[in-house]
């Protein structure tokens, strides 16, 4: 699969000698591992019959290409005479401008696993998996074609009109079926304890998301000097520093669900009229909130992007409206399916029927799952709020932003968005509904901010 | 240690043929186990040097004794010439009444590292530990003499000068050092990993704390005919079951720190000197509200339960302000002492320094450790709560309400006990301070509630 095509800043890993320590530790690779090139992953592919049959043909004559940007994961399209595959294979390090950030490679084991949930609970919504050899971290999936990566299509003004609908079912139903409202107690534990070693990716989330942006830390930048009194601002605020505290304390305990980890527009793949959910390296049991808030972040942030990708002003207006409808459509879907299956596939130990079995019980369980999705949409527009944040003024920024040339018009509409993701967080009280959301971006967007420089 | 002096009702487990499955299951021994009598014992301990040698003398003269009531663990006393030993094996299942309910022998195991923890976080109020032996899940431990456990120390109206005290610096230390308030998220991810196979105990809080009182249920008994109206109420009280149902989903999927699991006062055992806390086989990573609840709730229990103990009315007056000291004086204490180790120890990934590191921002924090006291506060009235309704309306009651002989006393003692606990459960927010607690506590007390019968 493509990767998520983030920037990165300069960073001063190399001058922490604790990081210095993990990456002798973590470059160790297992024995039997080896980075694969074209031609060596040919003749792996050779043996493995479950790829080379579906190839088809003779594996001298496959066409194989590395088109991954070598930073992250090596990611090889193979295309043979009968069916082609994506071969993800990860990488021990993460290599950024002129250092070495190690990961360790047992990323792709919590990504297969990830996968595969995902596949039993939302059918043809993932990848096809072919293949996966843990001692080698590579995973052999369904070569998707011709679809793209969501962010660039939002990018480039293309409507998806199944995205809501498929990317809703996907999110109610991986994070319904691996809670403790389909799951039993002991089912539910034997999840926690299989992902838990997923700490080395919980702990760049952990560090990326609700540290570092609202700090003075090396690894931040953002659009200076345009957004400097903005991202000052952020870092000032005390109110926005308890938030954000309250939600990685979250992130850290609250084990609800298996999580996607990282589902951004950059982790989609469709066409107008299939969509896939890729790379779930980020993997692990955590609040569900955070996977419902990484969709509505980066569908708010494309958003505020459109100011900068339209050709005169108005011009993306229809798009920015179907932006915000897919918004509310993404939300008021998962609500609806996440609550029907409440309803209908409570298998799980929490909220246990027999509780409920009267009628008035059952009226108010009703009641319940109600304030429940509130809770939840609570949660969803704080994890929003701190995603969009990070974007702007961590490390790791998205292209929807980072492609508008023009400084200031990048900076004003960062600018908006941090002003919505802040009030999202903090105030997040005053927004009862996605339409309340989606009706105070639509404000936003006509504010000026005041620039710095 | 002796074992905690429950009641046990008749069961209807074997009548569950998954149970059944269960048990056949659970009850095959590892090679290697066999559950000790006195004699092999004592083979046993004399080739443990680290026993035999703190014992003394020849193995042949030390005294040992069989004081468990080989329901759920057997418990030894061993005395040789120079000191002696406490030996707790446990065994493959926990007998009841004409009845077998399978128990994994694996729980010494989480007992033997949640004991090590709280010796290393709390030093001074464990038992020391001696010996531990996986196969045998045998744990060989410092005999505490002259403790007794101090439920029964309650009954006979003993003041504890010194419980308040220890018992919050345990609750405390163990809590927070083992929370992400002081651990790396790797630690703390570690700990969550190293206690998610405890699921069997995990079962049993689920099942006769948080669903089974709330229900019919055949594990279910109560001082009936006088209690009826009270046990009736309490199964149609909608409200209450959605109280309960948020504190057992909490207690499924919030890891916020290592819990005893158990901390009543039958898991304590002291004298007017000392202080133990022993038992800790629950051990889990859980929210921290149960565990401050629990000791609450037993003390609460213990105060309504006193109209039962005394020779005459007021007798106990004393006794009674004793406890509610004790309850007022053990929450004050924790807290005070878990904010002081946040303020000086806080070496973890939540919160983080950093970020607060301006004057205002230390001003800032403050006040959200207060926040976040308050928010603990309410959890621990809830898990309080749930702890008391189980004593009174499931499977396992204590002694404290079931020495009273007087069956209507003993009903009017639960009903104000039940009345006290659902409002702490689904009023939390009308108790503020622990104060407010015992006071309405006293109210009650002089509260006659009407009897069935």
């Amino acid at each position: 699969m493509a990767p998520e095509p983030v920037s990165f800043g300069k960073t001063a890993g190399s001058q922490e000698p604790e990081r210095e320590e993990r990456m002798t530790a973590l470059l160790k690779v297992p024995p039997g591992y080896r980075a694969h090139d074209p031609e060596s992953l040919r003749v792996y592919l050779a043996g493995v019959p479950a790829v080379a049959e579906r190839l088809g043909g003779d594996p001298a004559a496959w066409r194989i290409e590395e088109v991954g940007d070598g930073n992250l994961n090596l990611v090889f399209k193979v295309r043979g005479p009968k069916a082609g595959a994506a071969v993800k294979q990860a990488l021990p390090y993460l290599r950024l401008v002129g250092e070495g950030w190690p990961l360790p490679l047992e990323r792709a084991h919590y990504e297969h696993m990830a996968l595969t949930h995902e596949a039993r609970h939302a059918p043809g919504l993932t990848p096809e998996i072919y293949h996966y050899d843990a001692t080698l971290a590579l995973i052999a999936m369904e070569l998707l074609e011709p679809h793209i990566i969501m962010r660039h299509g939002m990018i480039a003004g293309t409507v998806y009109p199944k995205f809501a609908e498929d990317l809703s079912t996907f999110a109610a139903r991986t994070l319904f079926f691996t809670s403790d409202l389909a799951l039993s107690a002991a089912e539910k534990k034997a999840m926690i304890a299989a992902f838990a070693g997923n700490t080395e990716l919980c702990k760049i989330t952990e560090d990326l998301i609700f540290t570092e942006p609202y700090m003075v830390a090396e690894r931040n930048r953002w659009t200076s000097p345009f957004l400097d009194p903005h991202a000052e601002a952020i870092r000032e605020d005390g109110d926005l520093k308890v938030a954000v505290s309250r939600l990685k304390a979250k992130f850290m305990g609250l084990a609800e669900a298996m999580l996607h980890g990282d589902l951004h527009t950059g982790s989609i793949m469709l066409t107008v009229e299939d969509t896939r959910v890729i790379d779930p390296e980020f993997a692990f049991m955590g609040p569900m909130g955070f996977d419902t808030g990484a969709v509505i972040a980066n569908l708010l942030i494309n958003y505020f992007s459109q100011a900068g990708h339209e050709d005169g002003p108005g011009e993306r207006d229809a798009y920015r409206r179907w932006v915000l409808e897919a918004t509310a459509g993404f939300w008021n879907g998962f609500s609806a399916k996440f609550l029907k299956l409440w309803e209908k596939e409570a298998t799980g130990d929490a909220y246990p029927a027999p509780l409920f079995a009267s009628p008035e019980g059952r009226l108010r369980l009703a009641g319940e799952r109600q304030a429940w999705m509130l809770r939840l949409f609570a949660d969803t527009l704080g994890f929003a709020g701190a995603k969009m944040v990070r974007r702007i003024l961590g490390l790791a920024h998205n292209i929807d932003l980072e492609k508008i040339a023009d400084e200031r018009v990048r900076a004003s509409a960062e600018a908006r968005a941090l002003k919505l993701a802040r009030d999202m967080m903090v105030n997040t009280a005053a927004y009862p509904s996605i339409e309340a959301v989606t009706a105070q971006a639509e404000r936003l967007n006509a504010w000026e901010p005041k620039l710095g420089g």
